[in-house]
């Protein structure tokens, strides 16, 4: 991006017509991902900043970004002078300052495919209190001015198999026409990238760390499609969607089915020819539940049901917005709601993922005393170290962490990383996402903390670590605020809670250890977590912000357990474990509502140094001995003897303090 | 109330014109107040249940109670079988029900007078897709049947002095109407008892337990009314409220007024001599606000603020709906913000009333050894009592609450309680709102613990306690439980936390050890808590369901910490003290918000014998011989030699068991 760009923007936009007195550009692409393609990155390419969360606004003459807590550092860095940060949860949210700041009548532009129905029914909202208007727009302006802009790529569809999904499709299709039925829709237009890729049983490599397919998909009572380019899809995959009912269609004809789906006129071939109508009829559940459909809603209209918060506006307004039903997908519970095999699969995938997380521990503790002359990972130093490193060896925040790849890499199933990891010494681990490059990112430092977190994609399952650690002598202040985040994670890990209870109600007990000291974290403490599939998914989460759908956390969900501390220009910690909530085994069950609790699936030790033990309760250390426990147990299989030996002496027992 | 009533009721419903489908009598009275006087129960006369809250909805052929689960347990005992109980968060709402059973464009009749902005909007909104019609009727239809309706009583209005009000009328008054400027509004009217009573620091005696008048406020930036039935008003009062501009009305004006403050025509006769103007003109701050006024709205008429949470229809309906700021009366959160002379009356008052408690306690356990030779408060026998009491002399639920209170009001400033006394044995103490009565009230009882929660009214401040204690010998569960709940009271009191944190944030602080056992209670863990005013006040409160106001806790504001455990037929526990919300002594400070803490307030020991130590942690009981010698040296003042040996003894400091 060069200060030209805005420049060559704010042109388009007073070309426009209307002229436009603000551009709107989201992180998001057209199916309102969290990570997208390179291609799909406008909103880092005219403002330079590349976290994955963000807002540009370019107006005549300001050009303003809103990111939340996460990136508030890194934005800071990354940003021009022409660019001015916006932080959430401080600042004015972008509705109030457009309101505030831009004139009566104000054209804000949008491109519909980039936004939620949700957000712009908001915007609208907000901005229509003033007379101002926003405008859909027919081209996207930042690709005009792009020249550069990466190609599409052509990766193929892959299959996931039963062994890993765990369901076949034809039982995923069984459970979302009954739910149809049940709120007697016609039809429901899928627009999330994973919940496509669950719902068929398909992976790909279109977005980096996420195995989804750039595609739709439309589901109605008696047809199924499939928007992708067509050149993704072999022969193969063809044939075992059709198999299931399911009809391949090029990506960018959704637009004009979703008008034929309004009109009651999308006909599958497949429909046409019969050729799944066995296997419906076969589905005795699913034909009784047909007949409660309510026949005069039927006749008036086809009705639909799309997810606001994530369907675009631009498939929207091709629908008849009085048969339209807005509200959850329901495959989003239902794909957050694990089945047995996935289960196991994760369960199986956070084994080999620790133990490839303990290699290169153990090689990153040798390393850090033969190459700097650390004291190492168990040994605490009488004084900080003075550094003293060969010239020719270096180890940087990337290369190590190319290395932890390369030990996952080995590992049966592996596919690729879950998201880019963070692998960051001292002050640059308080910026909480980020992510090192090559050239200039920091050496290691025996005198640092050192932050790790970073995740892998193996075809049964999704991981997600973090672990923070320090190869010299730590301060008392780093491992009092450690001894914190650590007392908020088990504290949040041991919870035991009645159905019905969020995530955001389970929140604060991560944050009471740190409260205690009058320290915090800004950003949530945990998000689900995909089988071999998005890193974060929904619909739960554990937030201090109350979520506008406040799923409550059920069994079989999957869920992190993230707390942390971030002091600017001086270090950062956090430590997380991927949990699945599990039904709890209570002495009484008073309400009847049944209890809950986790059970961790992540299994890599927490680094005892790092802990100020007269700071922790006996119930404390016993679950981390524990757990301890456990890692050496289940980790052992997959590692050499060296390893194994480094592992018993991290596991080894701790005692309080008198 | 008689089975003949509810078929009284249905034949003035059968000829109203139109001709009623059902009939909604709430708890409410015009104030929408929790505690009503006498000839306000119009809910409890119908049903028969005495529940502090609660909604009765009669119907041609049913009658239906909707309650919260504080009182699940009291309206089956006191519901005849006409009636049919409704569990509030279990069974469906009363919208909900009357749109499922209630025929299409069924009549639904309301006293406008008895229900909120809110709730009538929310049922009218409801009601109106099934064409059903929410009827406000001209006249309250229970009133018409009640012949030995309780007539209105006419107590003095006293005045609060600025010694125990800690603020004048004319600093409050300021405050209002800067908030009346800075709203855009020219009036607001005030409807709840003690918004009203606080604003012109008044007091009365018209609801029992509650020291409020029966009485209306509207103030405009110029004007202030105060609408009670005149012959409550001496001429003192009546020179004093004059001084400050305040120009009593008659009661039932009001809604007259209300009609002339909508155009603008509401002048009081001392604005018209302009007897306050100097006043008002004195204060340069709200003259330079008023300058900010839109001009615009002010000339297209009167804009008025009314709280739709607490305003009744009846006034409501009077208002041009177009010109009414609804939204929460700024007084809720100035009441709820104590100024240090209400906190210091508090804390006085709290010590003045542990003494009282402790003074109780002592009594109780003497009475408890000589009349049914119990082992005692502070002996754990070997076996469970077999209980020989003396024919002559019996302790009931009663008659020691009676005692409890005759303690009280031998303290400095004591008014009358604040609530009834709920002071229940055994199984009546897991009816949450139990309240005993003479003649079927339970006898006390060496086996079993004995619950009481109860408070006053002294003029410096309201209080609010509850202990749970045992005579013989507990169980293993009840000591198990018991501990179980003071944990969570701990934990929740000991809590730190930045400013903007909910008391619904806080609340799972006070049951995560409950629901380690797969145990819970159905009721909130805490409420705010006037300066000599109700003992339930808000706009903050602590409880597991979000507050649609979620008012964030603030330094000054006080809040009970009463979590509890109840098993249904065979005990009940609760432990309640009162905080006042103080800001921390926290090392850091992050993210520059401040952080806040709890200071208890309420000096009355645990029950050692009731605790397992096994259970608590090191901290928790460093926290309660911490507790328990503050006890020691506040309350020692106001005790007589027997009384401190006794207090001694309970707080004699406590060790971890090995």
């Amino acid at each position: 991006m060069s200060a030209g760009s805005l420049e060559a923007l704010r042109s388009l936009m007073a070309v426009y017509s209307p002229p436009l007195d603000a551009l709107i550009v989201p992180s998001e692409d057209s199916h309102q991902s969290e990570y997208v393609s390179d291609r799909d990155k406008r909103r880092a390419f005219i403002s330079g900043f590349t976290g994955s969360a963000g807002l540009a606004l370019i107006t005549m003459n300001e050009a303003l970004l809103w990111t939340d807590g996460r990136y508030f550092l890194q934005a800071t860095q990354q940003l021009s002078d022409q660019w001015k940060l916006m932080r959430i949860g401080e600042d004015p949210s972008v509705e109030k300052w457009i309101s505030d700041n831009l004139k009566v009548d104000a054209a804000v532009g949008i491109d519909p495919w980039c936004v939620s129905v949700d957000t712009a029914e908001r915007w609208t909202e907000s901005f229509s209190k003033n007379g101002q208007k926003l405008i859909q727009l027919s081209t996207n302006l930042v690709d005009k001015i792009w020249s550069d802009r990466p190609v599409a790529e052509v990766h193929p569809v892959t299959l996931q198999p039963f062994e890993f999904a765990g369901r076949t499709v034809a039982e995923k299709l069984k459970f979302l026409r009954e739910k149809l039925v049940q709120e007697k829709a016609n039809g429901i237009i899928v627009t999330l990238l994973d919940e496509v890729a669950w719902l068929y049983n398909v992976r790909g490599s279109d977005v980096s760390f996420c195995p989804v397919v750039h595609a739709y998909a439309i589901v109605t009572t008696d047809s199924a499609f499939f928007y992708v380019d067509k050149r993704k899809v072999s022969s193969e995959v063809h044939s075992t969607l059709a198999e299931n009912g399911i009809e391949v269609r090029e990506y960018n004809t959704v637009h004009l089915d979703v008008s034929l789906l309004t009109f009651g006129k999308l006909t599958s071939l497949s429909a046409a020819e019969n050729s799944h109508e066995e296997e419906v009829n076969d589905n005795e559940e699913f034909v009784i539940n047909s007949g409660q459909v309510d026949n005069e809603a039927l006749e008036k209209g086809q009705l639909i049901w799309i997810d606001p918060a994530s369907c675009c506006l631009a498939l929207y307004a091709n629908l008849n917005s009085d048969k339209v039903i807005m509200q959850q997908s329901p495959l989003a519970l239902a794909k957050a709601l694990k089945n047995p095999i996935e289960l196991d699969g994760l369960r199986k995938a956070h084994i080999r993922d620790g133990a490839a997380v303990v290699q290169y521990l153990v090689w990153l503790d040798d390393e850090m005393q033969k190459i700097y002359g650390a004291a190492g990972y168990f040994t605490e130093p009488e004084e900080t170290h003075k550094r003293k490193h060969q010239e020719t060896l270096t180890l940087t925040e990337v290369s190590v962490s190319d290395k932890l790849e390369s030990f996952r890499a080995k590992q049966e199933n592996f596919k690729g990383l879950s998201f880019p990891t963070i692998s960051s010494v001292g002050p640059n681990a308080a910026i909480i996402h980020y992510s090192p490059e090559a050239g200039t990112c920091a050496e290691l430092d025996v005198d640092s903390l050192y932050l790790f977190d970073s995740g892998a994609q193996y075809q049964d399952g999704t991981t997600d670590i973090t672990r923070t650690v320090h190869f010299g002598k730590p301060s008392a202040h780093e491992k009092a605020c450690y001894t914190a985040v650590l007392k908020g994670h088990i504290a949040l890990g041991n919870a035991v809670f009645p159905n019905g209870t969020t995530g955001h109600a389970l929140d604060i007990l991560a944050r009471v250890p740190l409260w205690k000291n009058g320290l915090d974290y800004r950003h949530g403490t945990g998000h689900g977590i995909g089988s071999y599939l998005n890193v974060h998914e929904g619909p739960h989460l554990i937030s201090f912000r109350p979520h506008a759908r406040n799923v409550p956390l059920q069994a079989t969900m999957t869920v992190t357990d993230e707390p942390g501390y971030y002091e600017d220009g001086n270090f950062g910690i956090r430590l997380e474990n991927v949990l699945v909530v599990k039904d709890a085994d209570t002495n009484f069950n008073f309400g009847e509502k049944g209890y809950l609790a986790f059970e961790h699936i992540t299994w890599v030790p927490y680094q005892k140094k790092l802990m100020n033990l007269n700071l922790m309760t006996p119930e404390e250390i016993a679950w981390l001995n524990s757990y301890h426990s456990t890692c050496r147990e289940v980790l052992a299989p997959y590692l050499n003897d060296q390893e194994k030996d480094w592992l018993d002496m991290a596991t080894e027992p701790v005692t309080a303090k008198a």
